[in-house]
């Protein structure tokens, strides 16, 4: 794949990419959809990246259907697939790791503290593999965008970070590989997430400033759904991620919720007419 | 410098880079030497590194001469001479590390815990902006070395990473920037590192395979001479940096030891000769 990428960088192309971990849905194909746009050849990855899963998260059972998912990738029109193994990818003696600090300690870094250091890690070695141009992270994964520009900027890799909107079901639940653990009886409450988005944008129109009157909304319409368990919902900075207390300029809202076993996240802008004003 | 570094590609050349923090002595000039031989384009950075330096060392004092630099760069026919400044490398909100675990523990790593996560960080960055196909590092920073080449394994760098030998002053001690420190009257004390060195080599040619004995007769040359104060002496594993206790096969002796405040290290194989086993 690297002396691929080389090769193709000393023709000219621009590599678009985007790395993903599988069991590709509309909100991956939207992504990359984006990424077809912006370059001239388009690279996508597969790869279900242990390190970002600790011990007892779903790492074995996350979905995978990797026949499937190259007909989804060919059906966008994708060049190349680059599907790595474990072995490959974390040989023996592995021990070289890429940390994002501050951006990575709040939010789901909270709940899961090595998490985004196994992001870092990994995507630092896809973009030194695959030699992209351009790639493409979707919104859905707030923090983790936030935390790439910021690992992009700060390690110099020249790499142009496009953030592709959340796919969203006709319902409003946002796009997720894991929407597949969910029984039938649990998407309601997984609407939840949504509609707390919802209402708090309709709430910071109507004039709601007080971002912990917000959050206490948003966390009461969650809990009055069974077998809903909040991890956060926070209103920040969308690019520090730090919590702001007055929604008086735009703002970022996130949440995580466990739907019986099965943890969900969402991210919505919040007050993206008021004036942004410069910190 | 990244935009020259791609277009040098597409034109097929081969960038060899040595990265250093200036006030250049024969020891740089011999690593560019290698580089230039092996690469069509010799790029070196100057740059004194601040996250490789905790509070209280020598960042402030470390010598420059940037003049004198830019002629002995040019002397070996170096093409391109990088000066990113403090603003440019780490720019307002930096905050993304890249952390060497096990390796970084032992040696240097402990009484400087800071400083292989100081300079993998850097490193990774000239990497990406210098975009170089081979890079030259000197074996006098042995650990470093090692880290580097563990790193650029791990991280997936495509870069070929060369070892270049120690040069030495004709009295043997090891060049570094950092020898300017000394004063005349300690120069004396600080040649005991790489008689230490030679008598721990005599040793081993001798038979002597117990590495506490070489270790402790070492320590007790050095310790002879007045002004020193050692921080470590130890043998290990010339790749994994494992304390060995039996010099049965190669093995990498390595010391630092404080000459007044003067915080020198030095390096050298042991029983090259022997049979190497794999572990």
């Amino acid at each position: 794949m690297q002396s691929r990428a080389h090769q193709l960088h000393r023709e000219g192309r621009r590599i678009a990419f985007v790395p993903t971990m599988g069991f590709l849905h509309t909100g991956h194909l939207s992504l990359m959809r984006i990424a077809r746009e912006r370059g001239d050849i388009l690279v996508i990855s597969i790869f279900v990246n242990p390190t970002q899963f600790a011990p007892g998260e779903d790492f074995e059972a996350y979905p995978r259907d990797m026949p499937r998912d190259l007909g989804l990738a060919e059906s966008v029109g994708t060049d190349i697939v680059f599907t790595p193994d474990n072995e490959m990818m974390y040989a023996e003696g592995f021990q070289t790791y890429v940390s994002p600090e501050n951006l990575s300690r709040g939010m789901c870094g909270k709940s899961r503290p090595i998490f985004f250091r196994g992001v870092a890690t990994v995507v630092t070695k896809l973009f030194n593999i695959v030699r992209p141009d351009i790639a493409v992270f979707g919104e859905k994964d707030y923090q983790q965008l936030v935390i790439i520009r910021r690992m992009v900027r700060d390690l110099d890799f020249g790499i142009e970070i496009v953030g592709g909107p959340t796919v969203r079901e006709n319902d409003g639940l946002a796009m997720s590989s894991r929407n597949a653990y969910l029984r039938p009886d649990q998407r309601a409450a997984a609407l939840s997430l949504y509609q707390a988005l919802q209402l708090s944008r309709t709430l910071v129109k109507a004039g709601e400033r007080q971002a912990d009157k917000i959050i206490a909304a948003a966390k009461r319409h969650i809990a009055s759904f069974d077998g809903t368990a909040i991890d956060y919902v926070v209103i920040v900075d969308p690019e520090t991620l730090d919590d702001m207390t007055v929604v008086d300029r735009p703002a970022r809202m996130a949440l995580a919720v466990k739907v019986g076993a099965t943890r969900l996240i969402d991210n919505m802008a919040l007050g993206e007419d008021l004036a942004d004003r410069p910190a």
